[in-house]
């Protein structure tokens, strides 16, 4: 017996016709340091269609690597749309990194066409010499006067979408056709490069919209703090798409001072953002009140965010914080901290600040070093590896086959536990794991609890070489304004929260930690600064011993 | 460029694992007439586990059909998650079809197993011995001591569970798989067997899940009124089992008082339900108040909904209704009434009361009879044509190519507008269009005017011959109880809400409509009655005339 279902890709292109056609009215505003600038999907949806329009008279064509090098603004949307309705591939790229590094990514990627901000265009225009496949550059804001000469041709953006008024078809193409490639930020290596198909990124998007996952909906409006050119602002300019939310932009414009503007004027339902930032928001908020009591939920990802944290939003703002864990790999959407529903009062904060439950359709398991299961019982830990439709398999150009396994799961380098409801725990990067005396020792769970002290404002915590325990934990703290950190005071703080011998003797007091493009604390390189003898700590014995 | 993607079949397994790994403590509560007997996902899942064993035992393999002729139950849940993980076909017979035609559907599908209510097999038992390939059949509850001689082996339920305790991993299979068959309940012709694929089963469960759909999320207890032999139950069993839902199944108690007592004991948040019965709820509210407000959103589909009715339950209960339009062949979600976000306050009713739009995913379009586009503005007819990934593109064994178009879309036989918004609404299934004069009367728009008005209970309009206009209106009226029927009065009932012409000269005043299995008036009876002169009505010609 065969089915009888229709044979139908799934695309990019659904997404695109379904927000152009059902949701014409709603909005995409972008930022502009004052107000919003406000275009309708309509008019999105047009200016995407004479962009493809656009490049194809240029003559791009199925699978050319189209690269954008840009703020989240309007014209980034429409080349996210663009580029994979037309066949060909959207490589997004950090803005973040080194010209050198985006150089020798575009050189990997082989991209043809670049789309650039006028006001990035100077900090890369150097490099692009570098990259021999780039035959356009494409300006957004119009081709400045004082470019550098570059071997490809430059067009201002609105020249291009001016350029061509021949509108086409989308062509057909099969669902696991390449749509869009982003680079990982190579925390721990090497930028290595996802190459997202049609197929995934329909089945991410339709995962989003799910009530229990980010449960985006027409009622809602995105700001989307989370950069475009990262694991695609994860996934949420498809959802808002396919759903007619409201998309905002913030461009550049990311200050404090910034977001308070945007919320007051277009008062946003949904936004996703890094610990640090909601750390800076109540920060913010103390000198002058700020109020966030518009957002139905508030999603935190890239490093772990503590109950404190989410118990402060909650009473401050009345304002649900879920935590996301995910990856460039994983689309990005894979565990979300919802708690379990038989989760009473207070209890929730606990379990929103796992690192969640998988979404519907994403599997974790946990294997010890020899790919053994590991018991799911919230105590044993292991290595979590993933599978699921939108999770890579691979990397481009790249065997890399230690990052999965031989039945086919990705090897993510996060250590934890998962417990019998299914819920993950991540305790470490595979990297940042201590172990101390043949025990591990989480620095997360050490930065957790840290994190939750008064007088803490940043903290990070790393392995460093002990000649009686192998390795021990050094605690590098950054004090809240007007406060001293006092480590007696932190150790007695941790006693009783993390067991005894995880409790630091080595901690360093300073005033800023490395991070990284995306925002994360850089544990690499405290560890190279570490390894130079740059980092200075004192050695503190706890007053009760192990 | 490649995608890096891995190449993880959608499957009914994953929806299986998701239910049973993380919500595991979800209820699944059947109803005794009395109480609900309880069952966690995790009792389910283990007893479909054995189900599939036992299966596999009897020699049931890969590809075998399982037929199903069970009220709404647990363990017809379970032959809907054993069967397909197992790689077998589940084929879910229609209880309301007389027995000869489910042994026709039987043979038709080649089924080789048939798991049957208790209480249901005296009916049916008769007709089995004329389907060849039934080698096995399994009865819920038991085998009857007065069971007739079956040339298959008899088993009952529990005793396969039992014997056999070999718990294997799923099968592997392609998602292009069969999973399940459903044939139409055959209301304008043979019935007819879609065959939904696991990919189709597990797009259209993840789209079930969109906050702007079903929305079927943890905190849900979905009440399962549409039966599980009619497409999928709305496909709600697969939603509450990958959501981690309450999933209430009535069994074969479906009165009034049991819908009562039902909403009583478990609240549940969310049913579908055809007008009719809303009808019914909302006079049993008269006579005994009844307490729905627990719902969230009451879907309504099968047959048109009024804004009436909906302003009706919004006034008593403070509910949402939803209309769908879908169809066996569409999975069958296709079209919500969510009304647009700019819909302000009693805009809403009318916005609920249409069709609705296509949910994403789903594609529809309006084409005239030489299948040319028909402008999409609120007021052009045409025939609704459907795409989408869980869209039938033809039937079992049947080449039907009238029923799709050369480039792949399903005609659906139903004859509506598309406004700017994208917004659907039939104005008729093609086969029961009246065309009086050359222009187009809408049965539906008539039938819902008249069930506006207070002294009608139901009603149905049908096209007669009529000597000048070559047809014209003939509605049957059921009064509500204590109240009479004048036609005259609602002819001036329906002057200036539907074109003057439309207002019917023939009336005819009934105690009840003839209903298909599925509880919708059936047309095709109302008109081979009135063929064979057995429908008597009266002339009354409107008092204005056209």
């Amino acid at each position: 017996m065969k089915t009888t279902i229709m044979d139908m890709p799934l695309s990019i292109q659904m997404i695109f016709e379904h927000g152009r056609r059902l949701h014409a009215n709603a909005r995409v505003a972008s930022f502009d340091g004052q107000a919003f600038q406000i275009s309708r999907f309509a008019d999105v949806a047009a200016r995407a269609q004479a962009l493809a329009a656009g490049l194809m008279a240029m003559g791009v064509s199925r699978g050319d690597r189209v690269g954008t090098y840009c703020w989240n603004r309007q014209e980034h949307l429409e080349a996210y749309l663009a580029v994979p309705c037309m066949g060909s591939v959207l490589h997004t790229l950090n803005i973040r990194l080194l010209p050198e590094q985006v150089a020798r990514i575009m050189v990997h990627a082989g991209d043809t066409v670049l789309i650039v901000d006028r006001a990035l265009i100077a900090q890369l225009a150097p490099v692009l010499n570098q990259v021999p496949t780039l035959e356009h550059v494409v300006i957004v804001g119009g081709v400045p006067d004082n470019l550098p000469a570059l071997q490809a041709a430059v067009v201002g953006y609105d020249d291009l979408l001016a350029s061509s008024s021949d509108r086409r078809d989308w062509p057909q193409h099969e669902e696991r056709d390449a749509a869009v490639v982003c680079y990982t930020t190579g925390t721990t290596g090497d930028p290595k490069g996802i190459v997202y198909s049609h197929r995934s990124v329909f089945l991410h998007t339709l995962g989003t919209l799910g009530r229990d996952t980010f449960g985006i909906g027409q009622d809602d409006r995105i700001l989307l703090l989370p950069s475009m050119f990262h694991a695609n602002a994860w996934g949420l300019p498809y959802s808002a798409w396919f759903s007619g939310a409201d998309l905002l932009l913030p461009r550049e414009h990311l200050k404090a001072a910034d977001l308070r503007r945007m919320v007051d004027l277009e008062r946003p339902t949904i936004t996703a953002l890094v610990p640090t930032l909601m750390n800076d928001l109540l920060r913010e908020d103390e000198s002058e009140p700020l109020d966030l009591s518009c957002f139905r939920v508030i999603v935190s990802g890239g490093s772990a965010v503590s109950p404190g944290l989410i118990r402060r939003v909650r009473d401050r703002w009345g304002v649900s914080m879920l935590q996301g864990w995910g990856m460039t790999e994983t689309s990005p959407m894979c565990c979300l901290s919802i708690p379990p529903r038989e989760a009473a009062g207070d209890e929730q904060f606990e379990w929103r600040a796992k690192s969640g439950r998988p979404v519907p359709g994403m599997q974790v398991r946990l294997v010890d070093d020899e790919g053994s299961p590991v018991p799911e019982d919230g105590l044993h830990v292991g290595e979590l590896q993933l599978r699921g439709p939108w999770v890579t398999g691979s990397y481009h150009g790249d065997a890399s086959p230690e990052s999965f396994t031989r039945d086919g799961w990705l090897r993510t380098g996060d250590v934890g536990t998962i417990d019998e409801r299914g819920y993950v725990q991540i305790t470490d990067r595979s990297k940042d794991v201590i172990k101390s005396g043949g025990e591990w020792v989480s620095s997360v769970d050490l930065e957790n609890q840290l994190s939750e002290h008064p007088a803490v404002d940043e903290v990070a915590v790393i392995g460093i070489p002990d000649p009686r325990w192998e390795e021990r934990p050094l605690a590098l703290v950054v004090p809240r304004p007007g406060n001293t950190i006092d480590p007696a005071e932190l150790q007695d703080f941790l006693d009783g929260r993390v067991a005894r011998f995880w409790i630091p003797e080595y901690w360093s007091v300073t005033f800023a930690l490395p991070k990284t493009s995306v925002n994360k604390i850089d544990k690499r390189a405290l560890r190279a600064e570490f390894g130079e003898g740059r980092i200075h700590f004192s050695v503190c014995k706890p007053t009760k011993s192990v």
